[in-house]
């Protein structure tokens, strides 16, 4: 989520640095306006779009939507075109996460002229207020956000092979299904059933499709009784690594005048990597 | 959760801090008793307003109920303003939690005779109950659910980041299940997909509404994993700060006075390491 | 769980000392073989009641289901009546807590006499199990089960609390759900939208019920949402308890020579409560 | 998991090591041509058998369906055979963990010859993708899904226990309620109650059978609460034997040999509490 340092150089001609210091930082008095303004529009832009899938609202205020959703794509798309000529290398802020999500807040509704209905897909624009929280350095919440963020890297090689031996149960169980149940019963097909094995290990369970036979639902049974204990797995997995995230957070970690090894536990007097006595930096 | 000291100052009449030491304690005998009469009438209350939900009930016995409700309603009255009076400070009163509660207790009857089954809220009531679990001093588990209360109140910030992106997560997964499924597969509008998206994200899967296409459910698939992963984190986040307020709560830990170790027990006395008598924190 | 020593007295003659052994003790050759014919008739008598609810089964089995489960009762009432009169105190035994399941497991037939469907109930047999695990002595399950007992037991006052919490959280949400959506959409009275919210809180959702105006559905999708971080709560609390009973359950502990303390940590060198030096117990 | 040696020995022909060479290993150029063949082999087969599932594609191609499954099972049976003159022990293969999986992915197929619809079982072939995963040494998710795989079975004592007395309850409540609701709400029997029960406790919530009588709906409230306890206990479980096996793997302690502190990390190379240097325990 962090930006590089993207600042025109300091020989770049002055309107450039005026653009980038309103569009992309927040502590002159134009660019708090414009973060403050950029926020409330994206959130009614937003709404706008809800309200337009609504069909009584539609019939109604159709013209009034579809011109004001232009509007905010016209104002959306100026944006991203500042935005693209303020930086030193535009195509590092193209092609960053917040350059990207920018991209695809505008695409959706030059795409309705191709494809009808894309332009709902706007909504991505959501996303944008990731990047207005971060100017407004709400730090207590970023900082809790990234102890979340820790945690969830650091149970990422786990989780990814929980998840493949989660795909591989449900084709097993999928298939299990449609041989016991069959198309008569709903099972239609194999993908249909493994969504249904999914569907039942999550615990959603909407009940479109449930086994009618009393061998399928013998097995069904098993499968919950399975997916009781995996469903145990993730959350055991984040909630170690979160202990170990706010552990490490927390501590007032004294870093090591030696070796400047900043991996010393709280509890620590002595760095662990090259023994030199820590100083309280309590 | 603590009430101020809002007692009458001692100047104050005679029948002032008779009434206050009737309705607002419990360690006189008929403070005692207007304690276990009000819980019994909150709990009888309550039990009214849901028989008379009824039909079969209310055909039957409406009036009964209407009266009785009102004779609650006007007790309940009598008693607040018992209680405006007999405190210090009537606005303080008024204004904290408890003044709410006691306000709110009474105010849907009198709304009833404008809006027809407003009065229905009058079930709040049941949130009077805790005033009388603190008065009894059920300390034991007021103390356990100050544990709960501490580990809620330190995964707030973390709560509310979490809230913030599934917050998202749902208005973008929602539009997309309205771009795939559409208004003919019973996904009506943005927010009925959000609500689809919500629904399906926490696992509770009604199935009122449920994806119809191959792609719709392949997408949904994919949502409920996503949903597996997430459902992790709140739990994550409570064990741990669970587990450090369980912790923090068992005690004062007495830091020992040779060796400085604060390892030791709530209830040693003497410092498991160097054996030292450990002084008295309290 | 533990039964406590009703042996018969050393003076008590030698046909109910010989009738303790078998029915009571599985470590003489009758007493072994007595409770594994127990254990595979209990097993049975279970899985002939269910034949029987199968109405296929019924029509074309009834007369032989209904003289099995006869015998089945005659047996067990018989063994009931060999075990109060070899033991000691017969009071003892009729009120422990395998007396009293010993009792369950009979009287519903006896029961069925008077009022039909009854007999079901018979299956609180399975509860018997119980003692035959006991008397295999599978040790390492039943210190396993110890261990979540503890944790479980450790969990109670917060539990409590947390249920109390819970069951006043859904009366109001059960309410304000009646007052939004109304009779006319399923919410018939108050009780049964507070089923309804109990089904949403625990994330069960069955579909039965479900809000069907926007209004309805914008406050179901709160109450989730809600749920989603109050699911979180007993699952944090059994996680503590069980990571603090494990500990204690693992731990080499050294009794303290001194105090004969047992609740030293199996870090200490010390012992807490005198300061004695431990002996290691490695 | 671990496969126990099987090399051919040193005097067996060469025409078998250059087949072991090749189908077992992956550490030359022909045997990691072959692992990525078969790897793709699978998927491709495991993706047609899913289409032909799927009533629409299987009129239209069933034939070519028909054909490619029989080649893949060809092949594949062609590869088992090949493992079984390559190994020094063809019976310590047959039997062992991949050798059964090897059997199963091709056995459906010929059975389908006499049990119609009995060839979708072959998906059980995405298990041999376990092999390849193992061959290709991805070691750093093998590491992680040992970390997984002890957490599990160091919790399998509790798992067992709490799964039996899980087993216990759904019988009792299933019987419950089919004696509250009975057959004419569709709880035809006490086997469909069970399954109506372990839908209730595990949270899935299917709908198919709901309670109608308010009996019913109190009686399924309780359950529902308790299986909001009851489903921490997995969770619980788990989180503390995972942190546990991670404590674990993390690393060979040393043990300080100065003050015989066992508490450093695994990466330390001084003892934090003394700072004596650590001698490698590798």
């Amino acid at each position: 989520m962090k930006i590089r340092n993207n600042a025109p150089e300091t020989t770049a001609p002055n309107w450039k640095k005026a653009i980038y210091r309103v569009v992309f930082e927040a502590d002159t008095k134009p660019g708090k306006i414009f973060d403050v303004v950029l926020l409330w529009t994206i959130l009614f832009s937003v709404f706008i779009v809800m309200l337009e899938s609504i069909s009584e609202f539609k019939s109604s205020f159709g013209i009034v939507f579809v011109k004001l959703e232009w509007a905010f794509t016209i104002l959306f798309t100026a944006e991203y075109l500042f935005r693209i000529i303020s930086v030193a290398k535009p195509r590092r802020y193209i092609f960053s996460f917040y350059g990207i999500v920018d991209f695809l807040a505008i695409v959706p509704t030059y795409l309705s002229l191709l494809v009808t209905g894309s332009h709902f897909l706007v909504v991505v624009r959501i996303l944008r207020l990731l990047r207005v929280f971060r100017i407004f350095k709400l730090t207590q919440f970023l900082s809790q956000a990234e102890i979340l963020l820790a945690a969830l890297k650091a149970s990422r090689p786990k989780i990814i092979v929980f998840l493949l031996t989660v795909f591989s149960i449900v084709i097993i169980i999928g298939s299990l299904i449609y041989v016991l149940e069959g198309p008569e019963n709903g099972f239609r097909n194999i993908p249909l059933s493994i969504y249904w094995a999914i569907v039942t290990l999550t615990t959603v369970g909407y009940g479109d499709i449930s086994p009618q036979t009393p061998a399928g639902q013998f097995f069904a049974s098993i499968v919950m009784i399975i997916g009781y204990a995996i469903i145990a797995v993730p959350t055991g997995i984040v909630s170690v690594e979160l202990a170990e995230a706010s552990r490490k957070g927390k501590g007032r970690v004294s870093i090591c005048p030696g070796c400047k090894n900043k991996d010393n536990d709280a509890d620590a007097r002595f760095c662990k990597r090259c023994g030199i006595e820590l100083l309280s930096a309590d």
